[in-house]
């Protein structure tokens, strides 16, 4: 197996804030990231691919397109916007780091494996909030515990 | 003369936006950066001191009492907050990094030079909005053209 | 399954030697690292935990409160200090990268675990000596050979 | 399990072209790096190995006889070469990432198994082409489909 | 004065060889550089221009802009490329790091400082050959012996 | 003028701790950095060289060559060593950043000169005790007050 991974950046606004719950469960639960006028960051995002490279190109997946796919899929929608209130597939949702790597997995799954080499698969989305908080979405890394 | 830089970071959102213009002109002129709900960053702020070292410390400045300054004078009021709305010293200043260092250098330059080694000054301040986005206010760097 | 990791830093002298052994094998075994007056490091610590994101938090675990811990169980007794002298929890412990992971990852493990979403367990440990020398703890990424 | 990683660098001059294949394919293929007089990368590789500490060592690898090992097979045949050209255990291989680890990963085994802990093995070998672009090796963790 | 510096990267190969000097000459003095099939580097460039912020946009310069013209005077000619044999304006140039930062600057200055706010200058071109090498061009920062 | 700067590493044990004061002075003075029993950094140093590029090599210094006088000069001394008790040259002097980057400026003036193209000086001296913090010994900035 070999897993060809490829980073990104945007820049978006976000906020954390349960609306199911009053204002000082959000304010004790989530401190500063809470504060109402937002705040932001320079997110890296990460998307590995997992499979067996072409015999004919060498490639899993072409770096080059699956840049356009993240492009088309993630930094379109979210780069330069609010995270709680401009992104469609982000509706209702809470934009924690953990949150956005299962929703951004989801968008990213089925262009993804379209364009890789037969039998790859989407292996995980990770996000960088900042260089010391960091998320991972891996569907195929299991705990038994 | 020996030059002391302490780095820190702050998350922040902003939006570049110039209220004496109109959204026409705005729009073409800031581009992603002027879009309405607001985008944000992982700022990294370097702020350098230059001096001679005190002989009985060695220091220049301690660079625990200058991480205390920067985080009473720049953290507490930008970080997780919104640039336009919600620091006082930057009212009614377009929050291009441009701007921020200068406004910063004020904000630092008493409270640095008070505790750093007699005859240091304030050197410069630097910002990275990105990684790959930097600016630097430094008044004794001058270009004679 | 969500991976969340929270990276942070501390600055240690150390020395390899073991002390059942003879100089000659310590310095054979060791070379520079075995040089008698200590060297050190800043260290990177990168602390990750598995589980499923808590439905109204959004969080499988809190980065602040996971920070807190880090620090209280080894931030506070190895930053600044001597890992051959100082630390309680390593006595008797020669203070190989591979070793501190270990060791590790049994101080943070119930802490961790106590405070993150139910189900949730404490995945890694991984520690950055240098920028090119690593090592990382992990109970449940078995090798079937 | 213990996973402890060396991280390496060379610099090197590559294009991808699958001589089989006429100049229409490769060019539509591989699009820049189709460019016929070659350009080139500062690669970094990160080879991990897997096992038990030692118990008289707290080595599961002598990280400075893995470097060893690292600069004989990889960097002393690669470093300043041309991929394409030069290095005979690369000859009639494609020289994309995918490509490369799997060859490095077989160039690595035998002698990194060789001085390693009882019971350890080569775990992944991991290649930055550049920051963005990765590829990683790793016969031990399969996906179930 | 305010300091703006954008960054930029391109991958290339090339090779250093004095073509008026034997083979001799040139294998001594430039050693593995001299390889005769070439070998490359993932470039950093760092562009700073120097001047006041624009009172209506706050900028010294548009990034945006900036990086446009660094993509057409550097990037096009030189990203995938040998810098030796393909790029026109290094032609007879040995592409040493020191030599690529003042063509680099003579390339940029008159498209950079046209966009730039007025009375603003090129202030200098850096370049990464790798992270532990590094070349800059500054006609403004001199040394008086 | 052109600035060449090559960076390089070592890792050192050291304390900070005026023997002239008492030990209260120096607890209040160095807090954490005044710990009996000695901590360590991973140094990184960057060394500068401004000058003309030879026009027969395009060098303004042979980054190879100056990374052997820093190796001699520094890293051999330095590396893997005890700061306040093992280095001739540090004898006497209290190991803050600002004190060693004179020093280290002092032990590589006269070599790296003699080895850089003719009228190139020792331009400055970088030393990065942590990633955040760093101090830089360059005799030709001044600080007009």
């Amino acid at each position: 197996m070999v897993f060809v991974t490829r980073k990104a950046h945007f820049n978006a606004a976000h906020r954390l804030h349960n609306p199911a719950k009053d204002d000082d469960w959000n304010a004790s639960t989530y401190g500063k990231c809470n504060y109402p006028n937002w705040h932001g960051h320079n997110y890296v995002i990460e998307v590995t691919v997992a499979g067996e490279p072409d015999p004919d190109t060498g490639y899993v997946i072409d770096l080059g397109m699956l840049m356009n796919v993240i492009e088309d899929k993630v930094l379109e929608p979210c780069d330069h916007r609010n995270l709680n209130t401009d992104v469609p597939f982000l509706s209702g949702i809470i934009p924690t780091s953990e949150n956005l790597v299962k929703v951004f997995y989801q968008e990213l799954q089925e262009s993804v494996e379209s364009i890789a080499a037969e039998g790859s698969v989407l292996y995980s989305v990770r996000l960088f909030e900042t260089e010391r908080n960091i998320a991972e979405y891996c569907p195929f890394r299991q705990i038994n515990i």
